[in-house]
């Protein structure tokens, strides 16, 4: 026997709209009524893998003790594996897809023990068609683990270097600027890059923003209130990370970026 | 006494942008703290009974021993009846207003056995005004059942064959074609037809669909995954209907389709 | 020590796209596992105290007892506080900025007893950044609170008096009108004014409305049912105030009103 979990934190792209979500909590609850599940969130645009796997390694240091269910699967029912990876010696279990989701939180977690691909059907339910795996694969086997099934009962041993790797896209120095992307939008409209404050701290207190064929120069602030209004700005996101952030207002909508987009970081010209 | 629950399965037209959800759910803990309310969606369109009905329809087999309790409730307040209606013997109970809402889920739980309308205002609690009856009646009822009040004590007895029944919408057959409605568009764009596979076995691996004056032809596959770029499927869903899927992509919003939408299949013309 | 709590009733403006009511929760049941969150609603505007105050105020009375975590804090990391409060004799506490978010529902809560500004770090987490007061700050001190840690503990005492007040609108006389104002649109669009019926009793069963360059008049009804098709209603909502209606359609699209705007009523002309 495995040891027993009591949480299960739940993150997709299913949405709220659908009973997806509902359903598949209904499925843990009657396998293993002993368990509560936490939603990280749900609405991880419709198969970004990249943006469920961002918001998953933003939240894996915070989340409870106990199975980590991740379901952001656009090849549902092909050849991609569903899997189960132990981390931090079985105290956590993340279960999902192989195809980089988990990547960086189990990364972050302190990487991959044991590994196993869930071939064993006794622990799945039976499927009326192959496309809802969080219903009928990844639900039931989270719930077993917590019930104490051993990870090596649920399938066949992998070695946990075969696990499709995450990307995550890497800041690159050019003639003494640093291009960075945009991580992350969050509800604020704030704009997480790519970037820790100490990659551009040699910009000094104002640092010349490019994309596209926009410049801006941003403040660096402690606080989005420290920010005059309208005034664009650095902040230390709530991560460490450096973010382009407007007081009260989606620097988003103002600027025009979204996830995905570069931006070049330099000194200013003339300061 | 009846028996006790502590699952309430909970599926409602209230959104989640106003408290309606939370304040029913801390009403049923402040009544029955042991109870975990389960969230099947909240999303369901404003008034669209029909919706919820379907969407409590496909739910309801995977949904855990209790009570699960449905509000999509046009008629609040008006001479709709309210009720309560078991299933299984009493192993779950459904809670809502007798508008069709609950007819499918209840007939695919194997049929209403005892039926109460919730006349008993003891189980309810005072309503400053008429118009929330989740939180001043539908809520309580469940709490209450949970606890272990028996059924016949919150109302008058019905006849069950007296419950409004839902409509759900057959397929017909015109001239060697299959005329189909969609029920369904999910967060993916897929879209659900009143079609079993063997319904349309006879016209074989490809399918022309027809619409408004729009025709195409779809090719029956696995997966969503085993489709071409751009390409129209059908793929046998995860409730076991036929659903017309484009792969990654929204077929609702490629194909200009949305629930209620008449769809015609037939066997290609030369194929 | 304090009182224990096991339920943590919970209301931001953190939306359900980005994990941070996930994190939120995640930190509480890490802290205090006996806890269960109810999320009374997530989706306030961004930055909107005043919507999330009224939100609050019109769930209070519902709530399970506990702690009441409320996060919409556009001052996050400035000079606003931080503050415990308790009501009830410690039977609630509320905990969140003091920038009046919390006032209205302490007060329909029996009024503030002891407070206290949130200054002893040892009952948060370290913060990467000075950005997520909800997860390294509120959750934490609320999952404290629930472990029995007593209100004093967490920092100096303030005076409940001093606390910053809510500003809730007051309907005013204008020779022979009155100027009411829409505090909430709701889901189905109904538009609840800052009146209650005794206010404008004295106009009879018919009202007149003006708002901007428009008038119409409206009928008292008791249900939304009770409303012709089309017709323009006043009803008592399910929290005793008026509110304005149109049966199964959204009176706020029909007549162009939101959150805010001023709706004058009288006695009609000619009736």
């Amino acid at each position: 026997m495995g040891r027993h979990h009591d949480t299960v934190s739940f993150l997709s792209d299913y949405g709220l709209a659908d009973e997806f979500v509902g359903v598949v909590k209904s499925v843990i609850r009657t396998i293993a009524p002993h368990v509560t599940v936490l939603d990280v969130t749900h609405e991880i645009p419709p198969h970004d893998v990249r943006a469920g796997g961002l918001a998953l390694a933003r939240s894996v240091q915070y989340l409870a003790p106990g199975v980590v269910l991740a379901v952001v699967d656009p090849g549902v029912g092909t050849e991609r594996r569903a899997v189960a990876v132990e981390v931090g010696d079985g105290e956590g279990v993340f279960v999902g897809p192989d195809n980089g989701l988990l990547a960086s939180a189990v990364a972050m977690a302190g990487g991959a023990g044991r590994a196993v691909e869930l071939t064993d059907p006794q622990y799945h339910l039976p499927a009326p068609g192959p496309t809802f795996a969080g219903r009928d694969l990844f639900g039931p086997v989270a719930a077993h683990l917590c019930n104490g099934v051993d990870l090596v009962e649920l399938g066949e041993v992998v070695d946990p270097l075969a696990l499709l790797p995450g990307v995550l896209p890497v800041p690159r120095e050019e003639g003494g600027r640093v291009v960075a992307e945009v991580l992350w939008v969050d509800r604020y409209g704030n704009l997480q890059l790519n970037l820790a404050p100490e990659d551009i701290a040699a910009f000094g207190e104002r640092v010349a923003l490019q994309w596209r064929d926009q410049t801006r120069t941003a403040r660096w602030a402690h606080t989005y209130g420290g920010l005059k209004a309208g005034e664009v700005g650095l902040v230390i996101d709530s991560y460490g990370m450096v973010s382009v952030a407007v007081d009260r207002h989606s620097a988003a909508d103002l600027l025009h970026l979204q996830p995905g987009d570069a931006v070049s970081l330099a000194e200013p010209a003339s300061s």
